[in-house]
């Protein structure tokens, strides 16, 4: 499948004389999609100047709402290994690409004892970096490198009276949903217990706000999905809720609490007297294909295809269901945020699963092409979509193995195409890599994202879109 | 060092209650620079918003001039990794990083028997897709798959009556700069002897166009500028030149060849009846820098320093020299094409050496500078800024071996970054990667890189710039 479809094609020749030479300047100009890749500007993927469309993409006015999306670990490289997987080569994703604005940023850390630069960012860090525009240290949620909490682009949102959302196929507990509503020392602080034993300052016993859970339901954003329901077995030793599990906690706070596609799909309403609570899945939400794992001769074995995750519950949303709901419940008059993350591509380039990874990412890109969708028919609302740090998969030549793993697949366009991991040995976690990636956006203050920035600058340009209090100086 | 140094910091607080927390959400907005990342704002790039600014670089009329500004194997790990050992993470290039525009573009090439997409280029085959439009096989010298000739853009600037320029740190007869001025089926075609063996269809003997270095002088760019000069010392064996070296056939066609620093300083023209052609090393030119080689436990040694390579001609000029002198020869009336390869950042990485490929970086961005500053200065010509392809080379987390090689450098920031080198075994050449790449643009026409474009995009959009026969429909 191409996107779009076009079988248009102009052609014109020129023949020149250079330099003795004498040969004709075929211009086949057929754009992207069908056309045949061998002749002059058959992979093309611009139709005619280009000048006046992006300016008239440039907005410096104001959004009322803004859906933040984020591929963890989705960097350059791994969403062009699911284009040519999904797509073709010469495909485009129907959201991923179809943003008319795009940059560079950069993603890195802060070493919480130097606070010297630490080139490779985690998840936490990086989100933390977006959600609060301040720089802190791996780990970290949403407090700055001496501890101190740092206003997140949720929270501001919420207090300014609109209306929020933070989904993701993660545990909601897990660092990039984390840093939109909760502030803590250290990712791992879940429930009461991890939080007792590594974050005594979030502590409730310690008179602190609570594990990232005991956060969350507190931040209380009108819709929160994801994995993570066994978080919420545990129980409260101290404070208002004690002796209650985290899950009569949400019960006793209003929330509309749904496990699956049909709860989902029966919501009629998210707001501040019943929020919803979404969670999918005990842990993080099982992927959406499976393919065979990377090995030390991946890139010489036979291509093969991905498929379906047979583990895959029929009843579990996917990300671009979640996302459709999410907007419908809540556009308002007062406008919205909402944070929307593809958490295992980042999980399945760990994993060093190819088709896991590239699955995602197609995953990912139906709800961008969602948020995409409805701001193009609102006309009032701006999308970003990003990553949170590179990772190790890279596309390499087939029939060469590397030192670390491979895997070989067949791709759309029916070649082989070879995935290297090569940042950890066979059976340990693959690393995330301290490139820039790239940022896009669509709608009011997206210009901003264009040229090179910092994770940290869209903090201030959602705020700016949004007028919220960080806005940037003059916007 | 900054760029560009600034200490100014503004500083506003909001006090937010949210979710019965109160904090402050402090914004010391201080810009890059100099500025405390630890606070809030303090890594950001962007001094407000950033819309009217990007909307002014936008410019859909016609430039003069073009200079197009290639880092081989600069993908975005490589310009990320080279901006944080120079200028520090949150340091800016001079040069790459000022360019207004910027997007990212595919590099694929096709494979020559089965014509699918082959997800590897080599710097042949992605070279010959911008300086043609046409994709086509690693290995092909701006021909198509079916081998024929593809019209250059320096060939086409040249018909028009621009003035021409192509100058590289490489061989000159290497893919990048044969891309514009040759068409073989073959790189390494370099001379008469090889073209003979591999390219016989190129060969003078069977009425072809000869090897890339006689189509090189037969081309005639105004200027040529590289190393490569033992190829020079083969002779002809058939043809007008029979018997002549093609250093003598340069002579005779009227060239000024120069070999070092002090006859670049003494040119006062090039034009078509006394062409340069500089010739600074028998092979590729020495790199800048030097520093030790990537090993298998490099992640956990002691960071060091790169050092100025003790190998390196201080007769030899560098990218940026080459650069300066010229624009200042081909700025003429009618306009000029000039193409700048940054070569060696791809064989650095190719030979796994961190502080190799980091000082072909920071000297390629010099001669982006250069050309910056002239098209700023002069107000009718484009820069664009790219890759061919992306690279080996990633940031990883230091500490931590991986299964490849790995270097530990001290950077700016006085941080250790570790580049891990993971697509080869020990020994071997390091692979190239087929993710998408950044390109970055100013002046007229620019506004074509941003979003999703193909390397063979640039070839329509450079012709457009110069009104070249292959220009875009309606521009």
């Amino acid at each position: 499948m191409k996107f779009p479809p076009t079988s248009a094609a102009r052609t014109a020749v020129a023949v020149l004389a250079v330099g003795g030479l004498t040969f004709s300047a075929g211009f086949a100009y057929a754009g992207y999609g069908g056309s045949d890749l061998t002749v002059n500007g058959g992979a093309t993927r611009n139709h005619g100047d280009q000048s006046a469309k992006v300016k008239r993409a440039i907005d410096k006015g104001h959004a009322k709402n803004v859906i933040l999306l984020i591929g963890d670990g989705m960097g350059d490289s791994e969403i062009t290994s699911a284009r040519n997987y999904r797509f073709g080569a010469d495909g485009r994703f129907p959201g991923i690409d179809a943003l008319p604005l795009t940059g560079q940023y950069t993603t890195f850390s802060l070493d919480e004892e130097t606070k010297l630069p630490d080139y490779v960012t985690d998840s936490a860090a990086s989100g933390s970096g977006w959600a609060t525009g301040t720089k802190t240290y791996n780990g970290a949620i949403s407090v700055d490198v001496n501890g101190k909490s740092q206003a997140t682009l949720l929270e501001l949102a919420k207090a300014k009276g609109l209306k929020t959302g933070n989904i993701t196929t993660s545990e909601i507990q897990d660092a990039t949903p984390a840093v939109e509503a909760s502030h803590v020392s250290d990712r791992s602080c879940y429930g009461p217990v991890e939080t007792a034993a590594k974050c005594p300052e979030a502590s409730i016993e310690n008179g602190g706000p609570g594990s990232i859970t005991e956060q969350i339901l507190n931040t209380r954003a009108d819709i929160t999905m994801g994995g993570g329901s066994k978080t919420f077995a545990q129980t409260a030793t101290a404070g208002k809720y004690q002796g209650l599990t985290l899950a009569a906690q949400a019960d006793a706070q209003g929330y509309q609490v749904i496990t699956d596609s049909a709860g989902l799909d029966k919501l009629k309403k998210a707001n501040q007297t019943k929020p919803v609570l979404g969670l999918f899945a005990s842990g993080n939400l099982p992927v959406q294909w499976a393919g065979p794992a990377a090995t030390p001769t991946g890139a010489t074995a036979e291509p093969v295809r991905c498929t379906t995750n047979p583990d895959l519950p029929k009843t579990q949303p996917d990300l671009a269901d979640m996302t459709t709901t999410s907007i419908d419940l809540l556009k308002n008059k007062k406008g919205f945020f909402l944070q929307v993350e593809g958490a295992s591509i980042d999980k399945q380039d760990h994993a060093a699963n190819a088709c896991g990874q590239i699955g995602e990412v197609v995953a990912f890109d139906q709800a961008v092409k969602v948020a995409l969708d409805f701001a193009k028919a609102d006309g009032n609302t701006s999308v970003f979509v990003t990553a949170d740090h590179g990772h190790t998969s890279q596309i390499v030549e087939t029939g060469t193995n590397t030192p670390g793993l491979t895997t070989t697949l067949l791709t759309h366009d029916g070649a082989p195409m070879t995935i290297a991991y090569g940042t950890a040995p066979a059976g340990s976690s693959q690393e995330h890599t301290g490139t820039q990636v790239r940022i896009a956006g669509y709608g009011p203050k997206a210009a901003n994202v264009v040229g090179l920035t910092d994770q940290t600058d869209l903090h201030f340009t959602i705020a700016s879109a949004l007028r919220l209090p960080d806005a940037l100086p003059g916007s």
